[in-house]
């Protein structure tokens, strides 16, 4: 016989009754029936109940046994009499009369339970990351993840994508965020750097003619830690593809996600047809470029009917340039009650309020009831209600001003309108592309134009955009909002050189700071490069959405703290003298 | 149609012909037939000849056209004339007329040609990697690590394994090499390690009852270079069990092993019987603890030979303790003129010399030559002809002392015996595990004992053992030989707290220590550590092995020179003053 197990611990059916059987496992839980003992005993598979009475020749050393303790045993399979069947486990018609043991490993008192459901703080559970890994929500959290990325390289490998690997110990990628350093010991004062995503080497690998790229990629950033980041490290499915517009990106991501939140999702209703809404109408319709189109309330721009109306604040607001009222529909929200919560949450978000007009059933029929339905009189208010689509038992909301400063709350509100009045399906996966990114913005202060996000993005028009007003370049630039999130982000790359250069010396940067900074990259187009363009998804985002967890330390292994410290593992610590020497590197006293 | 391509360059076959197409890709090669332009289309997939004359309304553009150029052409595809069929590539039987051109990405003039096979410095090959990289050899190099890759997954996954991440900025792994350290931002003074490799993790995973993982694991070592190791990072396929023995371990990776080579060893023999050798045969046998077998050359022990007989310096030699004499039997080596050749290899390698017989036939039946067989007289000779099963037209050196001390030349002139007589089998991928390694070693001055290689092996016998003499003491431990080099390396390992206190103080190092540097893995196995173990097998030596490459940076897409910088990103540089600031560092002035 094997030496730890003849079967796991989640085999062992009627059909084995009679046999002699082995199992290794951990002691879930132990109930002593007055002189029968009965253990939980559990693998990664499963759980076998295995039990014993003074007829046991080890019945005195089972007696010793606590949670936890790694034990090997042996036994025979026995049928559990019908009223003690459990139904609930495969496991669940049999029990095993144990005939030997050995401890495989004892356990010393545990800082925290494994059976049950008692919550622990946060520091406890990363100091025995490997007891709290034990639990079954986070084997289930685990397991998850590693099926998903290995369904993620199935899909891609028959999407006809090769997995790449990009270095890791590299030179700096800027993407915007914080460096991690390497200090080099051959080169000392010199510093390698953790890439922030492989970005450039993607992009070099199009260059080499590689045509489809992936990679289940690490991704390194220093940032200040937040519940759903990691402070130090994050993977992403990284893809590029040569010689394709942007649909084809499209086209290609979205069956592999599609096909992903349909297996692992719970059965979830998976959006199969992708909006693409552009930059713009995401800001004027939600709020915001990741949209939670679970959520079906879409606002609308009702200025025409405040004009010279009136209310007077919304009316004098309008006379300005660039001014606008904006409405929040909110269907079934037509309550004074509501109304009220919803303009103290306005208010809590830094705004003067937010005014809104509800409809409801006076007995002769409806009737628009809030300050603001009174001031601007029946007709305009019906006119309102008409564009809106409403009716009795509904309201809506108003914002004015310029877009940019109340655009970000009002899409906050949308989501806790949406949210109160049960209107966003909490049981579906929602995906629209948004599109159409501008390339620059100004700093609203100084005017200064710079890059609004990716600089290495193809500006739409190419060269010829360049030449007019920058702020109205749009780029071949996505991202994929998914539930309130954004879950990818990609481009079509800029492999033009002098349209790079152009582009850059819009934003400020002459030709030697592009050539320093990203020298690698820029030479390598001056060799024939093909037009290339990818994406990449965030794959901690996609496993928190699929296990429904809101912190990120739930979907990683064995993650650092809020601190960007490992408990377990004492990282970061001192360095000997002799490595920083190595090094050529001396740490500068802290006050 | 698409804006880039209606098929890739490897498509086209006579069912396409008279078909508009258009393709995209690099200009491999022109040829100007007078007046007739002839262009190789080069991408991923393959090639296509594209060709125009006078009458395409893009010929003058066409003429333009150079090497490497990416472009894009649209045309009718046309049978080529039977005497111009090239059946070697799968559009042989075409080509297409071209009627109109789009230049996608020009090129500068070529610091290397990608067409043909002009050889190039290694550091015009690297800084300009992504020229490099469009040569079919480093193209099918890449393809090929990509698919061994994705076949280990497979097989992985198939045998029950699932993939987990584990961190890579994270605490010292104290791996026997030296670490990469990323300094701490927020914890200014303190550092990160990148792990050398997941070692304690996937121990730690084993304790969080994950019971089989695995990991195509980036691992981290700051070593000086060598052809055959890169000076940063390499990728090995991790993998952990629990509830295993040894051979449990063997029955696991064997499989899926045989199945890589098998399906890209190019039609190679693969040994489906893997041998079990002991450390100390090893050495003995083959003068190696990786031996390569497919030369069938074992050396034995023929002390009794000599010991008293007509050779003084063996004779006296053998009178010392702890000597041996052994012998190199080289079949179809017999010839004063190899034998010679030999002896001048073994003087070049720091010894006095190699003796030798060798046997030939003198008309009147065998005769043994050389002056060794003088010395030692007929009879001896003749007893060790019989022990060796050697006969006319063979040879065997013998090489006698201290075993340490001339067993690793011994290795290297099998090597180059079985290398020169076509002994060595080229056509197979030879594999043995080497088992028994010995837990500790003495150093040969102070006699201080220390780990002979890795101290998180489980000691053959446990606890008992350690109670004996230090130096006797085996370990579960095991790598993988094949062809000459180490494939793959592990062991069950030592899961039991006492057992490694113990196994560390015999050391020399105290639980304090231990519980200083392991602190996380060892505090672990104090709660209930299931018996485990496991291996490591090293991915770009595989990939090297089934390319037939000899040096690692024909394995890696984007490798460093060997004083680990990367030409072509330029790196490591110098950080900014701000950067140092912040991780509170302070580069100490070089001389």
């Amino acid at each position: 016989m094997h030496a730890y197990r003849s079967h796991t611990c989640a085999e062992l059916t009627s059909a084995n009754v009679g046999e002699t059987v082995r199992l290794s496992g951990w002691v879930h839980r132990v109930r002593d029936h007055g002189g029968l003992l009965f253990i939980d005993l559990r693998d990664h598979y499963g759980i076998t109940q295995v039990m014993a009475d003074p007829d046991s020749p080890v019945f005195a050393e089972l007696e010793k046994v606590r949670s936890e303790w790694c034990i090997r045993i042996d036994g025979n399979v026995m049928k559990r009499d019908d009223s003690l069947i459990n139904p609930a486990i495969p496991t669940g018609e049999i029990e095993v009369f144990i005939r030997d043991l050995e401890v495989l490993g004892a356990s010393e008192e545990l800082p925290l339970m494994v059976f049950g459901d008692q919550e622990y703080p946060e520091e406890t559970r990363l100091k025995y990351r490997y007891l709290d890994l034990r639990r079954e929500k986070l084997q289930n959290n685990m397991k998850l993840r590693s099926d998903v990325i290995a369904s993620m390289r199935r899909r891609m490998w028959d999407t006809g994508f090769r997995e790449y690997q990009t270095p890791i110990i590299t030179a700096s990628s800027p993407e915007g965020a914080r460096d991690f350093l390497v200090p080099s010991r051959l080169h000392p004062g010199k510093f390698y750097a953790l890439p922030q995503a492989p970005q450039q080497f993607k992009q070099l690998m199009m260059v080499s003619g590689f045509d489809k790229y992936f990679q289940i990629a690490p991704c390194f950033r220093d940032e200040d830690p937040r519940a759903d980041r990691s402070p130090t490290d994050f993977y992403q499915l990284d893809l590029e593809m040569s010689f394709v517009s942007q649909q084809d990106v499209f086209d290609t991501i979205q069956p592999v996600l599609t096909g992903i939140f349909e297996e692992f999702g719970g059965g979830k209703k998976v959006d199969q047809t992708w909006e693409q809404i552009s930059y713009r109408d995401a800001a004027l319709w939600y709020g915001s470029d990741k949209p939670d189109l679970r959520n079906p309330i879409k606002m609308q721009v009702v200025s025409d009917h405040f004009r010279g109306s009136g209310f007077a604040i919304f009316a004098k607001l309008l006379e300005n340039e660039g001014t606008e009222v904006r409405a929040i529909p909110a269907p079934t929200g037509g309550s004074r009650k509501f109304c009220d919560r919803m303009n103290k949450f306005a208010q809590g978000e830094g705004l003067p309020g937010m005014g809104y007009i509800f409809w409801r059933d006076q007995g002769e029929g409806m009737e628009a009831a809030g300050p603001l339905a009174k001031n601007i009189g029946p007709e305009r208010t019906e006119a309102i209600r008409q564009q809106l689509g409403l009716g009795v038992g509904d309201a809506a909301f108003f914002l004015a001003g310029k877009p940019k400063a109340f655009e970000a709350v009002a899409g906050r509100a949308r989501n806790v309108i949406g949210e109160e009045l049960g209107l966003t399906d909490k049981d579906r996966f929602a995906f629209a592309w948004i599109v159409d990114f501008p390339i620059y913005e100004a700093d609203e202060e100084t005017g200064k134009i710079d890059f609004e996000h990716n600089p290495f993005s193809m500006p739409q028009g190419g060269m010829e955009a360049l030449e007019g007003n920058p702020l109205e370049v749009l780029g071949y630039q996505y991202d994929l909002a998914c539930n309130g999130y954004e879950l990818v982000s990609g481009a079509i790359r800029n492999h033009r050189p002098e349209i790079m250069y152009k582009a850059f010396e819009i934003a400020g940067y002459g030709a030697d700071e592009v050539n320093k900074r990203f020298g690698g990259m820029v030479n390598a187009f001056k060799y024939g490069a093909p037009p290339h363009g990818g994406c990449a998804a965030g794959i901690d985002r996609i496993v928190m959405l699929l296990a429904d967890e809101a912190n990120i330390r739930e979907v990683i292994m064995f993650p650092m703290n809020q601190r960007a410290e490992d408990l377990m593992m004492s990282a970061p610590s001192e360095p000997l003298s002799d490595q920083l020497m190595e090094l050529g590197l001396r740490v500068i006293p802290q006050d």
